[in-house]
């Protein structure tokens, strides 16, 4: 109780508050009133319930629920990228099947940031969720009004918006926001004040003290939310495994200047859409330089016209132009600001070393600033897109040659230092492979923490947590990977990855032999199509044998006289022919009979 | 000539000549006769073409073919891994159909070490090619002799022993080897002396000064080459994009040395069986520790097997034991060599965290070490890998956290040592991404080569060198990838990788519609047989109005009467159905009807 007092009234005492908003939904009000009329005897007693849906484990696909009692507030809510085994797939959303059925509890969604990894599947989920209050700062709320546009039957949206020292109680809870650097502004850490104590969830976060377009890290803020108790804090792991302290925008800025000072040509930028700082720091230095930029790729023109009309990002009249006006200027006045720094099949990059792209192509003398790090997993695509430039007579830099990017996650110095400002009782890593949770964990026992204090769990686990202390609970809800493919969500699984994976390993083989009814026996020359296994054209040979084969399994199996058992006979052409095939081959397509009685 | 006399005269000058071959090839000896006597005359105007069949713009695949007037010496034949899009494909070896009917001409191939990128491709050309002598060190001759093992119809190969200071003449060229640092023993660079020249081949390398289980590097030999007059330098660009000088593998043997000290229960290594400095490390520190050494996984106990058959590898009796013998010792007594720190699907590693290893499981308080690079591309598979490690309990360690891997490749500094060492005219940096080549020439202008005497090509391009300079051929030869797909060579080109690709993304949906001749109706209903597409059996609906489609579009197109354009049938069925799936779905399934008239 002390801490929540001590927080509620902390609120008149300095710091400043932007707003308070009472939640109207009846649950919470009548949740509100009960905690603090009997919080005081029971606290010992109350236990909070941590799961999460997503996030922990892996990178991106941010969820986080907090139960208290049967309320339950999320926090974020968003996708990933699907791994390199699953062809086809568009991404990977959090399953909610846990919540079906606990709509009415929900109190509502705390947003950190406006990247889709904490809000990229609110689109799939929100309405099936009786559409809760969204709490979010104004980029991730222009974000994601932006995308619901691309989705049809959507329910108009509850949005509060979140500004530093925003307040809110819902149910059980009392939430206050503080910023925290990253790489896009107005990332929320939130102080959820429980009948238990302090909870903090820090949001993806670096500590910056000459960030771009943004306040530097305050420190006082962070060290008096730690003043205040912190039971539990919940925080990025992502950086968890890299030494030091994170690269300040400001050094990078330094950098670049360097590369636009010398470049001669035209300078091509490529990093990620959703990298607010970058894009302002090369607007910036275009304008500081007499260069005008083109933004070239989708996500990057929409991505800042919101930041231009929130007021994020900071550009002269004039400065930013269609691609096709700033080509009348000379090269050495020329920004093209592009997406597709990972590679990506579609994106500008590709689409101009690739000559797919109708007005850009890369000329001798032009500069090429990769300012952006390689998903793991897109480096040979990376390697092939740089190898192209080159090719094509550009001068290319990435941050492996010059520190021209500085990740948005906190270094293992600066959790270190969170830790030590925000001095938690209990904590709880997360965002992040399972590697690095591990090793946050880690950080914590050498910053103190006691071992049994610390949670390393998973997507789907249940974390216990009382004032005493945590335990999981032996129970799990469903976490497992929703892939979303086109239109279809959820309705790619395991069987037809799996297939996916085997067709694109030997490619397939079907069988079509045309069996007439009254003799048993194959009726001209089976029919095969494949694809994906050898040149059909140089393969006459081995067609001709399959087909004989085909003829004698299917006219010894049917031939006898009485029912034929065509399941049987189908196995026996799909084993037989398959055996065949890897003989001679040393592949295994997938074999696919038809056979039809006429 | 000046160069070729002195050469040949400092055999008897101090420098150890271990061996001094001539070939037997009739070819060879005329033109060693030939250009003996008319050299000095014709020298300004004699020309050698250097082509590039593999390694230049991609790592692995290294083979270099180098003519003298219409003599071919091969430095290399090597095979490298398939790129992300290839699935299915084993391995990619380079296109020799330039060498078809050139077989008499060859005069023999130098091999500069015991990996498969320099060799690989050695069963799969060497009998084609006439079966030319191949050059190589102990090592590599005993990995190639034991590899044509697993190929049949193979010649008896012709291999002369190769050792540092080995002299051999064939045809235009007398050839020298010399020793070089890498990450495995018997790693050969060779001076090729020529009419118009010496061209130096210096196989990938590194400069150590305190290596593993092999000499120190020799500068003052490197000098000497160079005091002799290098007309062409090729050389090793993997490590050109790398600042500074590779780590020794003295800091490695520190590093590791501390792992094992502290490490209280088994210690399990993750490297290449082909990292044979660093297997020898392993084994060291075993023994200092008292702990007994099991290699797993078939290629690691092949080539720990060869090593210690030609002394390369040193262990104590007993020291090396079976998995079975080595699981009685104590776990601190426990160290296991194992494959599969890339992540490979069927490798020690990946066998022994899926649970499918018949004796190893891992344990809690298990030391895991990856000892290796991650090949860009394996990012994330190594992830699952450590993540899972973790998961059952081992301590990780790998090269990011601490130095416990060296690349065997040399850095931007020791390029430019090499360069100073040599002094060349001309430099044609290989192995390595365009990208690796172009940064590998900045490093060559940086050191005083002039731009026009540095040539930048590609596999199939030709440079041409005469004393006087360098040009590139306006003509090219065939470079493109021969994929080996199982038993396959060359069988897969691009529409089968292609049809992969499709069919690894959206999967395949194939249409049997029987038709009846007589009345050009389809009888009954179409097969629909669809994999990777969408889970059928909750797709009932949709593959209902597939098959009504279907039939509609059949029984127009052939109920006019009169004779059926069938393939005008098939493809409307195909556009039609594609066109109706990807509206549905939002995905491409590959559409294959089949129309059978009965």
């Amino acid at each position: 109780m002390a801490e929540l007092a001590d927080a509620l009234a902390s609120g008149a005492s300095g710091r400043k508050v932007v707003e308070v908003q009472i939640l109207s939904r009846p649950l919470s009000h009548s949740y509100n009133h009960n905690y603090n009329s009997d919080m005081m005897t029971t606290k010992s007693q109350q236990a909070l319930r941590l799961i999460p849906l997503g996030g922990l484990g892996e990178v991106g696909r941010n969820m986080m629920l907090i139960e208290c009692q049967e309320e339950i507030l999320i926090i974020d809510m968003g996708f990933r990228m699907p791994e390199e085994d699953m062809p086809g797939i568009d991404y990977i959303i959090p399953n909610i099947s846990y919540l079906k059925g606990k709509e009415k509890k929900i109190l509502g969604l705390l947003v950190t940031h406006g990247h889709y990894d904490p809000m990229g599947a609110v689109p799939y989920f929100i309405g099936q969720l009786g559409n809760p209050p969204i709490y979010a700062g104004g980029m991730a709320k222009a974000i994601i009004l932006r995308r619901q546009e691309d989705f049809s039957n959507q329910p108009k949206l509850r949005i509060i918006d979140v500004k530093d020292g925003s307040r809110f109680s819902m149910g059980c809870f009392s939430v206050e926001a503080f910023r925290q650097n990253h790489n896009i502004p107005d990332n929320f850490g939130y102080v959820i004040k429980t009948p238990i104590g302090n909870i903090v969830h820090t949001s993806d976060f670096k500590f910056d003290s000459a960030p771009v377009n943004d306040l530097p890290t305050d420190f006082k803020r962070l060290e008096s939310i730690g003043d205040e108790g912190v039971l539990l804090l919940m925080t990025d792991s992502t950086n968890a495994e890299e030494p030091g302290h994170s690269l300040s925008e400001k050094k990078i800025m330094e950098n670049l200047d360097d590369l636009f000072k010398n470049a001669k040509g035209r300078i091509i930028t490529a990093t990620f859409a959703s990298l607010l700082n970058r894009i302002q720091q090369i607007i910036t230095l275009s304008e500081k330089y007499g260069r005008k930029v083109s933004p070239e790729g989708f996500s990057m023109k929409t991505n800042i016209e919101i930041s231009k009309q929130l007021g994020y990002l900071k550009a002269r009249k004039g400065t930013i132009l269609s691609t096709r006006e700033v080509l009348k200027y000379p090269d050495s006045k020329i920004t093209i600001l592009a997406t597709g720094a990972q590679g990506e099949e579609r994106a500008v990059l590709m689409r101009i070393i690739n000559r797919e792209h109708p007005l850009l192509r890369i000329q001798k003398g032009d500069t090429v600033i990769f300012s952006s790090s390689i998903i793991p997993g897109n480096e040979r695509t990376v390697q092939y897109v740089k190898d192209n430039l080159y090719r094509q007579g550009a001068n290319v830099y990435n941050y492996k040659m010059m520190d021209i990017h500085a990740s948005g996650h906190a270094n293992q110095d600066e959790l270190k230092e969170l830790m030590s400002l925000m001095k938690p009782k209990f904590l709880l890593p997360v965002h992040g492979q399972f590697s690095m949770l591990v090793n946050h964990a880690r950080l914590a026992l050498e910053a103190g923490i006691a071992h049994k204090n610390i949670a390393v769990i998973e997507n789907g686990q249940i974390l216990n947590v009382t004032h005493a202390g945590i335990s999981i609970d032996k129970k799990t809800v469903p976490a497992n990977y929703i892939m979303v493919d086109g239109l279809g969500v959820g309705d790619v699984g395991e069987v037809v990855l799996r297939d996916r994976q085997s067709l694109a390993k030997d490619g397939m083989f079907v069988i079509v032999a045309v069996v007439d009814r009254q003799t048993g026996r194959v009726k001209g020359s089976p029919d095969i199509i494949s694809r994906g296994f050898i040149y059909l054209r140089e393969s006459g040979d081995l067609l001709h044998q399959v087909r004989r084969r085909v003829v004698e399994i299917v006219n010894q199996s049917s031939g006898g006289g009485g029912a034929v058992n065509w399941v049987y006979v189908r196995d026996n052409v799909k084993n037989k022919v398959g055996e065949f095939l890897f003989t001679k081959t040393q592949r295994r397509p997938m074999v696919l009979p038809v056979i039809i009685e006429v």
